[in-house]
C-alpha cells in the first residue's frame, strides 16, 4: 500500500488547512514516533499554525537531547481549544498515547487526520487516513507529505525527521530501506538536518550502566534454538535493577542478537505492565515475524513485531519458540 | 578537495580506454577497499575489459560471503602481461597490496591510475591521479567515476560499491555522509544492489567467538580518561587467543567503545607486525584523531585514523593518552 501523490497532496492541503493542532503518536515512543510528532509540529509552526505534541509520561533519556518542549498533561477544557488531531505512527487505538478522558469513538468524531505507516493500522478517521505500509518510516511519510505540499521543509524540522527515518530503518540498514528513502533522507541532510548531533545522541550514547547491563544479559542469558537460527533472551527483572536500568529505554538491545552470524530470527522476552513483552526481528524476508506476533494478538511490521503475552515467561518463551520455528518446517 | 566532472569524466574515460587491467587496493582490505576493487572489476568486465584484483593474503572472514575471486599470487611474466594498474582507497605506497617483486617506483613507471579519497594520498603516480578527500569512501567516487562515464552502472557492481559505501560511513551514521552520498547510495539500490544480503554478510555476522571476545574485552579490558571523553582498550594478545580471534577481523570493535555516551574519542591499542597498533575515532569533528595520528607517523582521515607505535603497549598507552588528552585543553 503507497501513498499516491494526491493522497499526499490531500493530507498537506488538510494539516495546513487547521490552525490549532493536537499531535499524538504511540505510547513509550520511539525515536520515529517522537520525530515524527516534532517534525510535524515545527511544519505547522513555520506555516503560522500552533502546534502541540502530547506525550504521556516521560520519553527515553537517549531523546532528551534532541525533542523537548511537550504537553504531558492536558486538562479537558484546554483539550477542546484544538480543532485539529493528527496522529502520528500510532498503528492502533490501544497503543495511543492520548489523554485519558480521551476515548477513540470521540476522537473519530473529531477532525482528525491519522498518518501512518504501519500497514495494519486501526485508528480508522471518519475524516483522513493516510496509511503507508510500504514507506520505511512515519518520518519518511511526513518528509513525502512536505514534499507534496511544495513548501520547502523547513530547517527545524529536518533533524527531528531524519531522527525517526534512522530509527525504522536500522541506520539504513533494515530491508524496508528503498531508494526513496535514501532520497528523502538526502533532502532532509540538504535541508540542513544534523547528522553529526543525531548520531551522537541516539546512536552513539550509551550509557555506561547499560552497556554494562548488556553485557551480562550477553554473557549470562543469551539462549539459542534451531541450530543458531533464533537467537533470545528472557530477561530477568533482577538484572534490570542489578544496574538500575529501565528495559524501555533500551531500543537497540535486540540487535546485539541480531547481528550474531547465522542467526536469523532474534527475540527478547521480560516483564511489563500486562504481561510478558515480546520483541522479535527477522533478518530475512522469507521468515516474517510479523504474522508470529498476530498469532499472539500482537502486531508490527513483517520483520520488526512484537506482542504481549499473558502467563508465564517460562511458558512465554515455550510458545514462541514453538511458533517461530513453525516459519522454517 | 572534491573531484570536478571533468575529473571523473577522464577518470572513466582512461579506464575505458584499458584493455587488461590489474587492481590493488591496501593491505588488509576492508568493505571499502574490497568493494572498491571488485566493483570497478565489474565495471570493466561489463565494458568488454579483461581485470583482476590482486590481494595478497587472504580477506577477512565477514568478506567472503560477497567477494571471491581474486588473486593472491602473481608470478612477473603474468603481471606483464596487464596494460594498465589501478590502485584504489590505498593512501600511501607502503599500505599497497601488491606483489613482492613490484616498487612503487616501477608502477610510476607504468600506465597507473590511483583513485582514493584519503586527502593525504601520496601514491603518487605520473600517469593520472583522481583522490577526492571529502568523499566519504573510495565506493561512492567509483560511483560518481562511473555516472560521469554515462554507462549505467551494472547490476553486478552495485552491491560491491553499497558495502564500499556503508563501510566507511559506518551505515550513513559518520559525519563524512552527504546529501550526495545518500543520492549515489539511492542509484546503487536502484541498479540492484542487495541491502539485506550485504547486510547480513557484513554487518549482522558476528561469529559467537568474536561476541565472546569482545564482551571479555568491554567487561575486563575498558579504560577512560578525562571524564569518560576519552575511552580506550589495550587489547592483550591471550584474550584473542582465548577466544581464537583475529583481531584484524573486527572492524566494528572501535565503534563499542566509541557508541558510549559522553565518549568523544575512542582508541584501541595492540600488538602487531611491526609495533603497537593503534585505530582511534572522534565522534566530533573539533577534536580531529588525525593529527594525533600523522605525529605518530600515521594516517588516515580526520575523524578516523591509526598509527603504528614502536616500542611496549604502556609506552604506547601512555604517549597516546597524553597527546589526546591535549585535543582538550
Amino acid at each position: 500500500m503507497s501513498a499516491t501523490q494526491s493522497q499526499l497532496r490531500e493530507a498537506a492541503k488538510l494539516l495546513l488547512e487547521s490552525e490549532n493542532v493536537l499531535i499524538f503518536t504511540h505510547q513509550r515512543p520511539d525515536g520515529d514516533a517522537l520525530g515524527s510528532s516534532f517534525g510535524l509540529k515545527y511544519f505547522l509552526e513555520s506555516s503560522g499554525k500552533k502546534a502541540e505534541v502530547f506525550i504521556p509520561g516521560t520519553i527515553p533519556h537517549r531523546h532528551t537531547k534532541l525533542f523537548s518542549g511537550y504537553l504531558s498533561d492536558l486538562p479537558e477544557d484546554k483539550f477542546n481549544a484544538f480543532d485539529t488531531f493528527v496522529s502520528v505512527d500510532c498503528a492502533n487505538p490501544a497503543r495511543l498515547g492520548a489523554p485519558e478522558f480521551l476515548t477513540i469513538e470521540e476522537l473519530r468524531t473529531k477532525r482528525f487526520i491519522n498518518i501512518d505507516h504501519h500497514g495494519g493500522n486501526s485508528m480508522g478517521s471518519a475524516f483522513f487516513n493516510l496509511v503507508s505500509g510500504n514507506t520505511a518510516s512515519c518520518s519518511e511519510l511526513l518528509v513525502k507529505i512536505m514534499c507534496a505540499s511544495e513548501i520547502t521543509i523547513p530547517e527545524k524540522c529536518a533533524s527531528p525527521l531524519l531522527t525517526g527515518m534512522m530509527t525504522d530503518t536500522g541506520c539504513f540498514r533494515f530491508s524496508n530501506t528503498s531508494a526513496d528513502t535514501m532520497r528523502n533522507a538526502a533532502i532532509l541532510l540538504e535541508r540542513g538536518a544534523e547528522l553529526e548531533k543525531i548520531v551522537n545522541a541516539v546512536f552513539f550514547s550509551k550509557p555506561l550502566n547499560q552497556m554494562r547491563f548488556e553485557n551480562e544479559l550477553m554473557r549470562e542469558h543469551l539462549k539459542f534454538a534451531l541450530d543458531n537460527r533464533i537467537a533470545y533472551a528472557c530477561i530477568p527483572p533482577e538484572l534490570a535493577k542489578k544496574y538500575d536500568f529501565n528495559i524501555k529505554e533500551d531500543e537497540g538491545l535486540i540487535d546485539l542478537l541480531r547481528e550474531i552470524d547465522g542467526v536469523i530470527i532474534a527475540m527478547l522476552l521480560y516483564e511489563g505492565p500486562g504481561g510478558i513483552k515480546i520483541s522479535m526481528r527477522s533478518k530475512e524476508s522469507r521468515y516474517p515475524v510479523g504474522p508470529v506476533a498476530r498469532a499472539f494478538n500482537g502486531g508490527g511490521h513483517e520483520l520488526a513485531a512484537g506482542a504481549t503475552y499473558e502467563g508465564s515467561i517460562g511458558d512465554a518463551e515455550k510458545a514462541l519458540v514453538e511458533k517461530l520455528t513453525q516459519l522454517f518446517a
